[in-house]
């Protein structure tokens, strides 16, 4: 049977958006193909919003059958952190069927070329942006996003970082050409040549560990760099948010079988609950590529254990926000209180750590002193979530009951400056959803410092004492140098503390947002334009998306023959 | 004081050379900035014959005094394989005291950007070029090679190699730019608008670890990769060829200082006997790199071990070469020869089987029996080496004693086919000089496959007799994915061979030479062109040079502000 899909086809439909993509993270200048709006949805194939959620529905209570070699069982326990029963079942693979079975269609994916296997990568994209809404909906119940984040960071901006892998993975391929013609003179004798072929191929079979809160957007690149570059791909989705991933496989098989390859290229290896299969696949002989969002403590483990594969990690870390000074004290106020609230504060980017002088601060507004400052923060992050239905579109869902006890354990920590509050959602009267708290430490007490240098990851904000802007500097080195760190933020009208920080930053590798005040946040990155993480200190062994991230999936192999 | 050397003067000097590398590199064309034949030498600053000896000459029994802080001591016991006493020692450092002061000019090194890097790598590539004589002495009497090879490969080909390394880190750099602006629609609303700035920052000390037989080839890449890339680089050479890399280092300090940068950017740790000092220094926190030649065992280590750093490796591997049938029977035996005779076999490069049918292969002078193929290449070495003073000029020196014991030992593993033999070195009597052995052994014996499965480094060539095409590609398959290779080689003049040989090497990731019967060997590459071991099998996890080699050696940090 010929393919549905011709890479012919499929060059002429995608090749200017890869293009553009590949003009994109050359320049860093914004560029999406994925809109941003809901209502952008609904015309040339794609559901709209009533049609997403009719998707989603008939996905509940059902079963999810992939149509994968080697199934032995069916699993799945998605409980919604707002109180849907997901009721999706997934197979549950025999490896010792699947693996293999992973391993036939190889060739033919390796003989494709880098060219053939991106265009179809933004097929399979495409027909994801095409359901958009349906992922939202799996992505808000499985991580607890509110409905418009899930939207946006489940949907387009996901698609944009696989989109970005994409592109990465085919400029790092076609660097060197398929063949060559190599003459090297030899005085008055013939010269010496030699014809030369360069094949990139593929190491073997990724192994994507996705996570609870993110499940698509921290997926998704470690999932396209590795499947075009040539690798097959096997999805071990967070047991809490299989359905995104499982959905997304889904495209992936039916797109890969158009076009002639063989489906297996793409699996999904669900787990019965306590199973604990991750660590089982990270050291098979056949995976030779892990990409892993989640606990440092696991991925540290993976950088430990899993030595036949290349390991990119993205783990925890102690996200810093230096408060020193500023022109637009306002807009500071508002930008750290959306930082801290959206998501309930469950991204691996929001900061945790506000480090502020204990004797105050300059502002546009005159001088503020440390509790002042605290105060006024607690003020605007209480102004932000005053109304319940904006509180609910903000906060989401809390993700887990861990996130719960943290949260709640932190009032105990130091004195609380903000409590955190329930809200109701008449929507989802089973969603646990919570406002942050935010807590005083002293960075100079060295009882605070557990406190401080720990990850705490969900809706809690430290206000840290400090004795200086040196003393700020220093804690942020310790901090990052230590514990690692997503993001740095920094507000300061100083030029000499604006350097120090900066220095900081660039020497122990984090990346820095400088006194926004407007609609930019420091805990959100632009696919193509910004590094999410560096690859340079502990919360990450990797950056979305560069070079490094690429380069080592696939190898070159060169035939060389005479004439 | 100001600088000597500006970067704008060097950039007008070294950019067309580096545009030019980038050209090479893309293309994978023939090129080369450095001439290979001795008689280029003399002019534009560059020393000839006589006065590169002179050179050698005046280090000898002298100490070489790098002006390295934390200098304890005094090292150095290298004796020459050609019998001479060097007498040449080196500083000994307090790594307590050298680490730290190599840190200091980092940020310096840093600021001074990617380009300004690499011309100054250039500049230290030229100083050295013109030295090639004097290196070449030093790299024949740590070595053991040969002068004309020591010329050549301790020189331009190493030279070559560097420079390819710089291209790379270079172009890796500037694939993000310095700055973009940012701005995103936003509706009616103003757009968002960020300026962003991106830094490429140093991982801090790279450690090379040399080898002891192409201390200069082998330790270049790594060296200038490090360098280039905005890192310190401590050099570990091995204790038998200190000197290459010594002078290396004392170029790169002279340049630095020159240029107005901190020469403790480039030092050498040169060691006391059985110090081992490798294991300390790869495992310190200061140490974020390490490149790394030798042996399996220790490579091993490195990778298991030196979680602090990325680690490079080039390490052992089996080399193969399949010999089916042939159109140039005398071409085949003339080629093969060469390959086994070059430096009596003492690259990790030289072919160790040679896989012939039991039944006989075909050629152009009609059929051969196995016994026959394999007599008339003992017959092909005899001839190349028939005369002592070419011997001697392509042999050069057995490098140490571990390797004379194993071209002993070897004769006891099968039937011999061609005795090794004593060849006299009239002009260094200590020289032990060896012509290589062949030893015949059965493919499908269970007891000759430990000797034909081991790497046995040096003057030894198994020939094993195999039961058809298919052993071969079996064989072949199993001694990559078990013991690695850095080249395999075949002879077909059958398609579907050819065919079944190259899927090997795609899928166990080796690289191949089809056919070669002139003036190319298996056993050399050509920087620019060909890539030095795959990086994807047990012999080296690192391929020299491509993307994966330098991308991982630096992060970029983002900083971002509004407007």
């Amino acid at each position: 049977m010929a393919a549905e899909l011709t890479a012919h086809d499929l060059i002429a439909t995608h090749r200017p958006t890869l293009d553009q993509a590949l003009e994109a993270i050359r320049t860093r200048a914004y560029w999406s193909p994925h809109p941003e709006h809901p209502k952008a949805y609904g015309e040339n194939g794609s559901l709209d919003m009533a049609a997403g959620k009719a998707a989603f529905d008939a996905l509940l209570g059902a079963r999810l059958d992939l149509g994968q070699p080697g199934t032995d069982d069916w699993v799945g326990a998605e409980v919604s952190p707002y109180g849907i029963d997901l009721g999706v079942t997934y197979p549950h693979a025999d490896i010792h069927v699947l693996l293999p079975a992973m391993k036939a269609g190889q060739r033919a994916w390796r003989d494709a070329g880098a060219e053939a296997r991106a265009v179809l990568c933004l097929e399979i994209l495409k027909r994801i942006s095409d359901r958009t809404h349906e992922f939202a909906h799996a992505v808000m119940h499985t991580s607890g996003q509110a409905f418009m984040m899930a939207f946006q960071a489940g949907g387009p901006h996901a698609q944009d970082r696989g989109l970005e892998a994409v592109a990465y993975a085919y400029a790092e391929q076609v660097r060197t050409p398929d063949t060559a013609e190599w003459t090297k003179p030899q005085g008055k004798r013939d010269p010496l040549a030699l014809t030369k072929r360069f094949t990139p191929v593929p190491r073997g079979i990724g192994l994507v560990i996705g996570c609870n809160t993110f499940p698509t957007w921290n997926g998704y690149p470690g999932l396209f760099a590795s499947l075009a570059t040539g690798n097959a791909v096997l999805v071990k989705p967070h047991p809490r948010a299989v359905l995104p991933l499982a959905l997304t496989v889904q495209v992936a098989r039916q797109v890969l079988t158009e076009a002639g390859f063989d489906p297996n290229l793409v699996a999904l290896a669900a787990e019965r609950p306590g199973e604990g299969i991750a660590k089982t696949l990270a050291t098979r002989p056949e995976i030779r590529i892990v990409d892993y969002t989640g606990s440092t403590s696991f991925g540290d483990w993976l950088e430990a254990n899993a030595r036949q594969a290349q390991v990119y990690t993205e783990k925890a870390g102690v996200n810093t926000v230096v408060v020193h000074s500023t022109d637009d004290y306002k807009g500071m106020l508002s930008n750290l209180a959306f930082s801290l609230s959206l998501y309930s504060g469950q991204m691996c980017t929001t900061p945790q750590n506000l480090l502020i002088p204990r004797d105050g601060i300059r502002t546009d507004d005159g001088p503020r002193t440390f509790d002042e400052v605290v105060a006024d923060l607690a003020g605007a992050v209480d102004g932000l979530l005053g109304d319940d239905a904006r509180a609910n579109a903000l906060l989401g869902a809390i993700v887990n009951p861990d996130v719960k006890a943290r949260l709640e354990a932190a009032a105990g920590l130091g004195e609380v400056a903000l409590a955190s509050r329930e809200v109701s959602n008449p929507e989802f009267p089973e969603a646990v959803v919570r406002t942050p708290v935010i807590v005083k430490l002293d960075g100079a007490k060295p009882d605070d410092e557990a406190a401080y240098m720990s990850e705490c990851f969900g809706p809690v904000s430290f206000a840290v004492a400090v004795d200086s802007a040196d003393h700020a500097t220093q804690l942020l080195r310790q901090t990052i140098r230590e514990k690692g760190a997503m993001t740095v933020g920094a507000y300061t009208t100083d030029e000499e503390v604006e350097r120090a920080v900066q220095e900081v930053c660039l020497e122990e590798a984090a990346q820095l947002s400088l006194n926004l005040t407007g609609g930019v946040y420091v805990n959100q990155t632009a696919a193509f334009s910004d590094f999410h993480g560096s690859g340079g200190n502990p919360a990450a062994n990797a950056a979305l998306t560069d070079g490094a991230f690429v380069a080592n999936r696939f190898r070159v192999v060169e035939v060389r023959r005479e004439g």
